[in-house]
């Protein structure tokens, strides 16, 4: 017989289907037997009173077993989906005969954080686990799909590169051959050579950061989602775009995630038609108008700044999301476009989203002697960058770009307090496995 | 004036329009000067009699400058594309100075393999060059869109791992924190325990391979899009799915990419319902009676044997595609399911495109005991492992999948003659930059 998603048992009510998938929970009670069958796509219950109809199920076999099960669809309002199976027939597809090593199929996870990720191979099939790293997939598409309608076009660009130079530091360092080589950071430099091949692209992969941090919000290899594009008129364009792609990821979460957002109780948040946004002066001014804290002159937000002009957007403006506009180009890498009319700002943003930063972005340098200039006033040598520069000596609009972090915005969206728990297989200071 | 993709002029007839982009080229011939622009879509000419039009580009402005050209849209029958620009008024971007390292605007690139990696970020440019780097994005794009249509889940696995393990040589070594560290050869044990918790699961990602070899069929560095999926019945299940995925993607580059199709003159080809299969031991068989050479006992295939399989496939049944059933254990992972029926020999293939290995794939132990027992006999240490078995050892269905080279289909798609030239920034022995 046919196999049936368990999705879609509610289409043969009244005749035999077939569900296949793991046994996620085995109760009697009162002489009722009740089995929630997992498969790749939800849950299905199936319910008995005769002992025979369990079949091998009698025997010592355990939860997470593989079995396939054959039952009557019946509507019933009480069951997970509103619909159940009966008079059944059960077939054991591959038996497990011991505990999982955590229990997951209790509403919540209640292992600690390392437990879990330990035994990631086993957690990830908790309810809320698939439905926090399926909303990851629902992420990722929304994200190409907003671009792929505004003509950007996909790129996979290396991730063994030959420098350290994009920000120096924090580079994991590889034997390539007997000569050392990098994991990029990003792919900041090779989306701004490819502007000057597809004018708009974007990229969705894996960047390295050797930051020796061990926190709840620090991860060490993560997926970036990385948009670049050129005949920008300066950093609000670009903000406008982004604006856009956070608007279609999460038309894509409402439209084809809703399960995952309801197990998980997520709002999604309203994005404003145009965000608002604040000058980085202005910014601090606020802070000491409202809270009496002088932070002006600092070169960049903290995260209680942060927090306070998270609470300023949504109290003026009603919104979860706030531009700052202009940090100072100190903090900002040597790419970075200086705003013309503000000396010593720049034309950079990044995206606060209730109250914390979600998003940087800017416009770019696009002039090769700006670029020279620029590595010369941060007494960075040009030698390493030639080939990067020739993107830009031989031709480059006025162009920006952005970078979200997956696993970010996975863990601001879902109020997850760990970032590692909104991750497949996290790579922390101290973990490398699974 | 809003600015008109060059591929939307058309749509302008009689009006004005404005296009901005890259000068491509500038060529005067008695008194009319014919300018080129490129975007990223295509590109548009420009026409004009009358020199005070070109205003800018009457000094040193060279080519790959970026221009705005605005005119008035002419159909025009000679013109790329079908439409022209007259009457025009140009503005000079971003000018260049000087010619770029190698020559972008002839129907050819004439320089050696090397030179045109060493200036990729410009070489990049060219036509051809654009042309299939774009069907590299539609073949993602097709094999995402032929995957998620059939219950897919699309994941990110990590690509700093704890092992050197799955093939013991040819790996990255990395310094993590002071500990050893591998890059990864294939997501081949994540997306196996993904299976266990979405069942059905795709990725698209870098893959890292340390081989000391340099030829034109090596990367080091590729992008592999694998696919792993559970309730399959054998390799058979498996081979049709794959066949879905080759088709689909097909069905996408003809749909949505025949611009770049005829500027490489890619006949696609055709993917019969059901592609013919052939068991290995009887693929050898058939080569003796063919060819006269006794390959019989052989653990492999050499290229040659392909090729003489691919011959007989057209022959046969008029196909480019020929599925190899059955390659001897030996030569395969410690993970591959043996053939129940044909000691030695196991539940895995080949697919063979036109004369050339282009995907691997198969069956895989599912029951944690198999695996047990394959690594004692592969002399491998279990606890390496002990994560990736945990997926086994807490109940996993029949599963198995299947990962292609986006560079090597590409690669024979195109008749390149080397597989670097179908790649962005590729990667080899020698070969660390841009």
């Amino acid at each position: 017989m046919e196999r049936t998603r368990t999705t879609e048992v509610g289409q043969h009510v009244g005749q035999r289907a077939r569900v296949a998938g793991w046994l996620q929970s085995l109760r009697k009670m009162g002489g009722i037997t009740f089995l929630v069958i997992r498969d790749g796509w939800g849950i299905v219950q199936a319910v008995t009173e005769a002992d025979a109809e369990l079949g091998p199920l009698q025997d010592d076999i355990g939860i997470e077993s593989v079995i396939a099960v054959e039952g009557t669809v019946v509507r019933e309002a009480q069951a997970p989906g509103g619909y159940e199976l009966h008079e059944l027939s059960v077939e054991v597809i591959t038996p497990v005969m011991e505990p999982p090593p955590v229990t997951i199929n209790k509403r919540k996870l209640t292992a600690s954080a390392g437990t879990i990720l330990d035994h990631a191979a086993v957690t990830n099939r908790h309810a809320a686990r698939r439905a926090v790293l399926r909303l990851g997939t629902g992420v990722m598409s929304g994200f190409r799909q907003t671009l792929t309608e505004r003509g950007f076009t996909e790129i996979q660009t290396p991730k063994i590169v030959a420098s350290a130079t994009e920000s120096g530091a924090n580079v994991f360092k590889l034997d390539y051959f007997g000569r050392p080589a990098y994991l990029a950071q990003s792919p900041q430099f090779y989306k701004q050579m490819m502007v000057g091949v597809f004018e708009r692209v974007f990229e969705v992969g894996p960047v390295f950061r050797a930051e020796p941090h061990d926190t709840t919000r620090h991860l060490n290899e993560y997926v970036s989602l990385d948009v670049e594009f050129g005949f920008i008129e300066n950093h609000f364009t670009v903000m406008a775009l982004l604006r856009d792609v956070i608007a279609g990821i999460l038309e894509t979460l409402n439209a084809h995630y809703q399960a995952a957002l309801s197990l998980l109780k997520v709002e999604l948040p309203a994005v404003p038609g145009e965000i608002p946004h604040i000058f980085f002066p202005e910014a601090q001014e606020l802070i000491l108008r409202r809270h009496g804290i002088d932070v002006r002159g600092e070169p960049d937000l903290s995260p209680q700044d942060e927090r306070w002009l998270g609470e300023w957007a949504q109290q003026e403006f009603g919104s979860d999301f706030l531009y700052v506009t202009g940090y100072p180009m100190g903090k900002r890498p040597f790419y970075t476009y200086a705003d013309p009319d503000h000396p010593g700002f720049s034309n950079s943003f990044d995206l606060i989203f209730r109250g914390t930063e979600l998003v940087t972005g800017g416009q770019r340098l696009h002039r090769y002697a700006d670029y020279i200039a620029a590595l010369e006033q941060a007494h960075l040598p040009i030698e390493p960058f030639a080939e990067y520069l020739a993107a830009f000596r031989f031709g480059m609009p006025p162009e920006g770009g952005f970078a979200i972090g997956l696993e970010r915005l996975l863990m601001q969206l879902t109020g997850a307090q760990n970032i590692k728990l909104v991750t497949l297989f996290p790579r922390d200071l101290n973990r490398l496995t699974p």
